[in-house]
């Protein structure tokens, strides 16, 4: 049998397993494992790994931010700056505003991604205004088009929603076994400190991880978890970065809750020192929730390696150090006005190869479940995407785990003016980034045209295997209220 | 030395010691503690015990309702009430609602009280209209005036009050040493859960239990605790009525926080399947946070055994069973528009001599601690109330601990039409109580005037002994952040 | 290509992923996966679920017992029995007793294994007599030989070593990067009670539980990761029996340390209550730990599906209902004279398909990685065992998953009178066996050879991706202690 | 009326109160609190602080150590320190060792105290050797004589006991209502790691420390909890070092268990690094368990604030620093064969006042209870020790809160060479001590002679209060094991 193409000699690693077998791709999916494959094309991946593409399911493309103002990437400059990183798909935000119904928002964004993308994408939809119209009829229309994930925000002004619109959204959302985000930071002590430092003209950038305590963090998550475990709904706690978050989702996780947890290259790799420095050059590292220190790191990275973080993301935020974007409102604006978030889509996959894989920390399997097959099941794509199966699409990322490269903003493809992680020395890099057996990127070069990515429309997740998260010791009205509320029960 | 009165022959309890010895009174204050002391008058207290008057920290007197109408009870029948059941004194709430200012709301209170109450008798001010102004200037001028504690509520659509504003109180109180209390339930959940269970036609006062779920309970309990720690301020949760709710409070404590709980009667005595009585005679049985079930009364006396509960109360908030009250919606009324509440002023300390000391489950200094000496230490009235000591206010109560009698609707002196606890069999009652050495209840009888109860002017609380709860390890931010909020620190 | 034999047709489990695809098998390897795949030898799976052979982890075969008597299952029919129930491959114990040699142990099994297996064993080295010799020299010697993994017992008279000597083990084995695997009671409790049971005249079966109580295997439990921590040795703790145990594996595996944790099946689908069978009936449900309660099995389920538990196992410890087991004292015996044990080699897995996947507690990946691919890595075989990947081992088991089966002694082809599942009604069974490509069992008839089985030599564990577990948090002078241990510091 | 004595115008403190008053004594009884009182002999007390005379419940008297020799300080030097420490009695150990019976012990220590204190004095007996005759025989006489608390031991191999005579004991002890106390370490980590830092060459005091890690506390507290809480007996943790060890002891007291914890002076005041002194200098600061750390204070401080530790204490154990005690096995000896212990009776209570109450971080009472109170209820003493109420002993101690003074050797009055506090400034210091209503120490001087110490025949503890510890939840057959071993259940 010959192949459309075959990639030879390399070691595939899955989340579960690792060996070394040629991959026959045939029709842009993957049709043999084996050795000695023939294909019209050929990759020899001899002393490379063989990965899924990576997935990147946190990031913001072409999306208004919540000061106002619009992100620096598109989905053409973020496709391309997410493959150079290694990744075969995305799945930024489709935000909705207040005001805005839920088919229009993915109308927009349809408008804003189709024909721009090389790699594939489906959105994560943002409900900021839960309407009766919306919970009844255009949620459900988002699911039927393959929208199946949401987020929800506990803090921002133009975004937050309360309490009882979370339990509308989390029990719908369940109904139709969709995954739900969550920005989880309490509004009330945020805007409290944040109001004491302006009167007190504590306005640097600085101030910024002190208006975002921990508590805040801490205690958002804990909220959250308890309104998704009272309507037995799944929930992600998104941008998890503190030790007092994650315990929250890894107990939970233990009690059986449908609970997952996602943390952020950022808060591995930076810490709130680097909002000190002079002038407003921290503002290059304001993002929320904040920069932490070096003790939070060693936790978040224990928390990666025993299993609270499902996912592993970038929360790609992308907003230029110039008046389009950081410094909007001004050279010395307050932190509170200034965009919060910072890029990272094509370096997530090497900072987390070098940092963990490299340096012993994760294993490859672990790696290819924190960035590609989790994302791929929690999401609803999988076995189609986020793994090496045969009959799953043939997007593959080619690593070479020795070479080692400096980050600088000169050798990054996305429309930012800095980088955070400038100057970083990384050991393994992607060399060749496949998209349903098609070379995207290769030897450094975008191989492949914008407009080729297609929507994914995503099923639902599988929650088989969790005990449910009733907690009936939690209450013993618990189930019964549930149960009413499913009108199960009278 | 010849005194005023002398209480002869009993065994006296303090929170820490029990000892057979007199007491000699004059002037209202105990004057001498020995044996064979001679006084103008002489109480023979052989095979009693004297013990402390209680004082009765948590109750609604002359007070509007969250769902209007006012309260059965006013400071006559209220103070007469909780005299019979073995209190001194007693500290009810005046209702700041909103609209209202402080200074006016005290002067309201202070009208209603004056001339009625036949006990002494201070308020705790219900703060749900947390103007700028009543920060700045009412409160201190509370304070001032001997109101030394606050309390808010988490919940209830015209007291509550949200995260910010509660960080307000919570650090004006800390400011200047006084006690916040909270009534904590997430507000969210418990409408959530309303409205489908009235769109579903589940209007039958049982499920108000199932509305107000144990996970509301303990979600608010830890967001309050959390916004005090923030703070680095005192808090007591009142009604504490899930174990859930009281691990919160004891790890806490542990972790030396300066956080305070209170239990209620009604938590022990009875269970939610008083709420399934026929017809609305649920409704008597109605109060927030509702009645649980017997698991949750084990976990409760044990919280009362190992000091989680500083404070038991009754909760008194009489509300008739008749259009006055409970029925003023009407007799099909559904259960999110009754009057929530239920009275014990009088049964309280008679219960948990019964339940507590007579059965073994508490020392006779346990009770003493709870009823009386937990209250005036952190009410700011100890040592002038809550204990037998030199100099001390002459408030005792003598109690036969043999006596037994059942509870009936026919023995109360409140203006109740009904008790949730008739019937029930109590072991040891009250037979005398003095206020300021003066005889108040004796012999079953009243023997003092309305009128004569003064109001306490009370001190700020002393929370030495107490680590403080600013908690670093929760966020090196912490500190910084409170200490802004203080003004100590830039 | 053409392969040595092809199944084709059927749907492929990992522990990570579900695909169809044909296998390809060609010298006992898995050669291929793909399409239309080509075979000398075909199978045809189609409807069938393909998965890894089981791994069974933990059975005693021809072993003496702890008081005395030899199992009635041997190599033969020990491996025949579990190859009918879905296994490849097994590692039953290697029993050192007192005054024997490790190598001399290890020969001894040797004798007993060879020529008689059906399928591919190994032998975890039971240690009761760790000597200076044993430790500096003979498990050297044990690891060279490949038996990486090694067994203690903290309780049994005759097996149980000191909590010195466990040190001893844990450091050697972490040395070499073994796994040590424990049985966790204390056994001071488990002696107290049972000389007052004895002394009682409480004698029968079923006062073994009351015993064995939770508490002893909760506080052997926390010693034993006590002391594995203090080393930074991984550690297993196998037939974990209560909620209390399976909390603290789960606890410290969330803190990083290499914790490990088994439970087995009778745990799952017995209760005590079988021990109170009239007569004697209640000894064939005896072992140890004992059989506890609903509430613990439900407890159990989650901590499977939670991932506190890696591996699933029978323990399967064949003594039969007369004089040559479990009645060798008489028919009227005291239960603690009786051989602990009971069988399930060959319903290990299809007890725990039908009550865990098919009732979907759990997805067929983690059915998978429960018994075989966990077992493979953490016992040094994978990938050659315990997955379906291209190199690795044609060790498969096809299974329909629709077939229903009760249980009956009957149908067993261990060499015991009786199982103590009887009558259970199963839905999913293994209906074709393959070891190295070939055919073992299939359509219910034995088709292989004994004595085809070959000695496993195992390469140690890989422990990457665990933080490790020397738990600084615990002691600064944790790490001084562990490293002067290793003789890294001074 | 006229007293024998007259304690005039200070400040009297309670567990649980302060206030002004006179206090009259005669035939050695407190027989009245109030003012104006009149007696034949007056101490002026403005200005002073008027305390119940400090109860030492934690040295080492005239007793041989475990690694043999005699402590410097018998009954006469140990008594005369401990008033000048403000205490007015003590409760040394009788220490049963191996082959000794219980009543020759109590026999010998009664020789050794008889005519030699200065205070009144009991013992609580040490079993090292718990045999059948001791356990039915003994006991039973030895709490017939007033002996109502037990001491064991987890470590040291002439004093351990297995956890089986562990159980004995406690059940013993539970079925009189006595009080267990442990030294809780875990021996075989003790001994493992002694064993390579020996081997290594390490045995300097400092290694001293890292020979015995919290983990082997922590351990060993759990374990003893198991025991304790299985047979639903009360016991007392002493000397807790560590916050793991803290936090055993206050999780089992929240769960309602009779556990206790006590802390001494030295954890407080010391560290490790006090060990690293020059030459044998650490062997001065060599005890068991070692000192900690800085942070492991400030986590002691806080469970003394919150109530874990209900006693503080001295454990003085003075051997001097010389071949007499310290340095008896030569000059160079390794920490192994050093002697334990450190001398501290007369500095506890000076250092907890100037530490604790005059830095703010302890209230009076909280001094009280920690210091008298608490002993004298656990111990069987209350109310006749331990507090100032009618009917009670004058044992009283009159601080003066303002004198500041700094520690020195020759201001002490024991028997030994060195003061492991010298230098210490300390706010705080009693002036004169009563025993009985007399005068034993008094401005600086010693005006009692010794021999007026009386043997104090204690009485069983009270453990009404506790919800009991057999803890249903943590096993069903807890208490049907529990009751067996009681005989009322078979």
């Amino acid at each position: 049998m010959q192949f459309d193409l075959v990639i030879t000699g390399g070691t595939i690693a899955t989340a579960s397993d690792t060996f070394a077998a040629d991959i026959g791709i045939t029709g842009g999916k993957i049709a043999a494992l084996g050795t000695g494959l023939q294909g019209a094309d050929t990759i020899d991946a001899a002393g490379k790994l063989v990965l899924p593409g990576g997935i990147e399911a946190h990031c913001h493309i072409a999306q208004e931010s919540a000061t106002g103002g619009m992100t620096a990437d598109d989905y053409r400059s973020g496709s391309i700056s997410a493959a150079f990183g290694g990744n075969s798909s995305f799945v930024p935000f489709a935000a909705q505003h207040r005001g805005m119904g839920v088919t229009e928002t993915l109308d927009l964004y349809d408008s804003r991604a189709e024909g721009a993308s090389v790699i594939d994408y489906g959105y994560h939809l943002i409900i900021a205004d839960p309407t009766e119209n919306a919970l009844r009829d255009e949620l459900p229309a988002a699911f039927a088009r393959g929208v199946t994930s949401f987020k929800v925000f506990m803090t921002y002004d133009l975004m937050k929603i309360d309490d009882g619109q979370f339990l509308d959204i989390l029990s719908t959302a369940r109904d139709h076994g969709a995954l739900t985000m969550v920005h989880a930071e309490n509004s009330g002590i945020i805007r409290w400190i944040t109001d004491r430092l302006m009167a007190g003209g504590h306005t640097a950038p600085r101030y910024h991880a002190i208006s975002h305590p921990a508590a805040a963090e801490a205690e958002a998550i804990n909220r959250a978890i308890t309104l998704a475990r009272f309507v037995d709904a799944p929930l992600m706690i998104v941008h998890v970065s503190t030790p007092e978050g994650a315990d929250l989702v890894a107990r939970a996780r233990l009690e059986g809750a449908k609970i997952f947890g996602e943390t952020c290259a950022q808060y591995l790799m930076l810490t709130r020192d680097d909002l000190d420095r002079p002038g407003m050059e921290g503002a290059k590292f304001m993002c929320s929730p904040p920069l932490r220190d070096r003790a939070t790191q060693d936790a978040l990275w224990r928390h990666l390696q025993v299993g609270t973080f499902s996912v592993f993301s970038s929360d790609h935020a992308p907003y230029r150090f110039d008046d389009s974007g950081k410094l909007a409102k001004g050279p010395d604006a307050p932190f509170k006005v200034i965009a919060n978030g910072m890029p990272g889509i094509a370096l997530r996959l090497p900072m987390l190869f070098s940092e963990g894989v490299a340096k012993g920390r994760l294993t490859i399997n672990q790696f290819v479940a924190l960035t590609a097959t989790n994302q791929a099941k929690l999401f609803g794509m999988h076995p189609t995407k986020g793994t090496i199966a045969i009959g799953s699409d043939g997007d593959i990322a080619i690593w070479d785990p020795t070479k080692t490269r400096t980050v600088t903003l000169a050798d990054q493809h996305d429309n930012m003016d800095y980088t955070p992680f400038e100057g970083m020395e990384l050991t393994g890099w992607p060399v060749t980034v496949l998209s349903r057996g098609e070379r995207i990127v290769d030897a450094g070069e975008l191989v492949a045209k914008p407009g080729r990515g297609r929507f994914i429309k995503r099923a639902p997740a599988d929650f088989t295997g969790y005990p449910g998260s009733h907690t009936p010791e939690l209450d013993p009205t618990l189930n019964f209220g549930a149960d009413i509320a499913r009108g199960r029960r009278t």
